[in-house]
């Protein structure tokens, strides 16, 4: 048979350099990094991924809002709902944005994506070529690194400190790069309560970085994954309300204050980016059923009852982790409580290597990820911090890490 | 005031070579070409976009099948999915062609993502290069020449008869690419009841275009939105089942067969293809909910019955247009009647121009798409063919599509 002798078609040779840019062994390989270690403890606790309260999502009043939506909108909510996503639903984030920050936006200025991960990639798609250059915190969240460089952009980490991003180093090393003939795309921040290390960027530093991007011609990229879920008080305002808008691009999801899996977050730019950014993308739009149902829970009002439920809840449970962790770890563990988010970034005392703490942990049924998962070079950068997730951890589990974690770490001095 | 004097962040300073690629003025610009003239007529005739029959959508099935996710998967069904999909769909998938091919298939083949036109832009993601060169049928589905452009790929139309793409076409485009020491990179074929032509790809071309395909190296990418929509008899075996999955990846989708808002489509390939698609796959996937709903709804064996049901409404729908056409209009038009599909594709005699058709007929409430939308260059292509689509107008409607068209040539002669 001539068909058996003919060569195989091997993906190997058709591979599109987007796609080798992600390569296999490194630390964003997946984007679902190895987080968890295996462990043959039976329902061990979790502080690995950010993903809400269980018991906190809203799934009866969702669940009200997809049949409501199905019974009057029929056909509507079963058809192509446009690149740009339902109008109702960027109508009513328009509207929470500018009760929020006093200023008027309008459904113009939004885009609907999968996700703030969907988002950012369509921000890429739009505006990043091959060996831009790309400036992000370090850490920050891993999926977004991985998305920066499938676009085959060139990351560079500016260290943070406790106010955020260091502004001398963002100055330094742009200085840097501008004298060796590079130019500096896009910024990549999330400055409130920051993922991993739940830092907030002070206002001081905004203004201060809103102008400096500006002189310098680099696009903002503002993750407000983690805006709203704030404590007691609201972060400064926003890099995009500051601004005005103007050279920023600020991505927004309902993955974090609703639920995860609803796959619904939205770009806000001006209407020029927003132009731009509709040009590349080629994928119809995601569901008006599900656009459609959010845009009806938040006219009746429900969201802001339900973000001021989970601010309760994410502050207390912050605060169970952070007192048991003071109690139990203090010689053996550094961290600054975070005023809002998801996440408590840890750093190992004594010398200790946070990959040994998490596999002894993980054995005793504790399962989190390693700082090192937020830096660009994994270990080669980082082996003394962990991050641990309280988000999704009941608050009885919350209270037994800090002894969980004691033992550990008295296991591994001896 | 320092802020005011700074240069204002200007889109086209940024704009990637990706969104530039599908430049203003083209004939795939929106990827939503202008297909309807406006009209002053109240409700008008719309033979416009390729949806579904709106009384057909199962809405209570649907409906039922979200509640009962909701209820049983509460926590499951609202967070990430992943980034191939929910499981138990893949496998609903692989069942579903298990059986109509009659050759094994797994959940691991599988890939989720936003319709067939998401699909289609990872595997452009995945494997194609800027100045790769990528072959479609002409004219096509307009939104796929969009995708591929936008991945900065050159395309090459290879002409059609009435037995689907030309072999002896191929043969001499492949070489002659060849001979420029050019590499052809894919094929893009929408073989079952093609849109816009509604043409079927004969058997002996399907084995003829594999082997080709496969001895020349080139990637063959089978979309298959509208196989399942045959009237009384299926197309001939899928390029996929043909090649066992080898050199093809294969496209396919809920919005032709249940509805467009949906929003879910899939990609089949070999287990190493999907491997390089999950690559390049950012937005941590679409909604689980819905995809656990759709997987639930296959369960019951309701898609089955839905079919035969939808593919009844379609053949008598095109029926009646057919009938009309031939009875009002045969003098100015030549059309060959599908057997499956959603469209009707006429090429206009007498020297008429098809774009002074469709506007007068517009004027007098009868919209459709020019069939120069499908061609690459547009009406510098084509001026003599329209695109009408049945399958969302009413039988009533469709029947006076016949006497309006005659008037509307009529008043063109005079």
């Amino acid at each position: 048979m001539v068909v058996n002798q003919m060569p195989i078609i091997d993906p190997k040779n058709f591979i599109s350099s987007k796609a080798r840019s992600i390569g296999a062994g490194s630390n964003v390989e997946s984007g679902f990094y190895n987080w968890t270690l295996p462990t043959e403890i039976e329902n061990p606790i979790t502080l690995s991924a950010g993903i809400p309260d269980a018991g906190s999502m809203p799934v009866q009043d969702l669940q009200n809002a997809l049949n409501s939506v199905l019974e009057t909108f029929r056909n509507e909510s079963l058809r192509y709902g446009g690149v740009q996503g339902f109008l109702g639903l960027r109508t009513a984030l328009a509207n929470k944005y500018t009760l929020a920050e006093n200023h008027e936006y309008n459904s113009e200025q939004f885009l609907i994506a999968n996700g703030s991960a969907g988002c950012i990639d369509l921000i890429c798609d739009a505006f990043i070529e091959p060996e831009d250059i790309v400036l992000v915190e370090g850490p920050t969240f891993s999926g977004s690194n991985r998305t920066i460089l499938g676009h085959q952009a060139e990351i560079i980490q500016i260290p943070l400190d406790d106010h955020g991003i260091q502004m001398d180093e963002i100055i330094r090393i742009v200085r840097k790069l501008q004298n060796q003939g590079k130019r500096i795309k896009m910024l990549y921040t999330v400055c409130d309560f920051q993922n991993p290390t739940g830092t907030v960027l002070s206002a001081a530093r905004r203004s201060e970085l809103i102008d400096f991007c500006r002189s310098h011609q680099i696009l903002i990229l503002e993750d407000s994954a983690y805006s709203d879920i704030y404590f007691t008080s609201p972060p400064p305002p926003s890099l995009f309300s500051m601004a005005r808008g103007y050279g920023v691009l600020r991505v927004g999801t309902f993955s974090k204050i609703i639920a995860t899996g609803l796959r619904i977050g939205w770009i806000q730019g001006q209407r020029d980016f927003i132009n731009v950014i509709t040009q590349v993308k080629f994928d119809m739009g995601n569901s008006p059923l599900i656009q459609r149902a959010l845009a009806a829970y938040m006219e009746t009002g429900k969201l802001n009852i339900h973000l001021d439920t989970v601010r309760t809840i994410y502050h207390q449970k912050c605060q169970m982790l952070s007192d048991t962790l003071t109690k139990h770890c203090s010689e053996y563990f550094r961290f600054s409580e975070p005023r809002g988010g998801f996440y408590l970034w840890i750093e190992c005392l004594q010398g200790f290597h946070a990959s040994e703490i998490r596999e002894l942990a993980s054995s005793k049924g504790i399962l989190f990820p390693l700082g090192s998962s937020f830096f660009l070079n994994g270990d080669k950068d980082d082996d003394k911090h962990l991050r641990l997730a309280f988000s999704n951890a009941s608050i009885t589990d919350l209270a037994s890490v800090g002894p969980g974690l004691e033992s550990v770490c008295k296991e591994l001095i001896m």
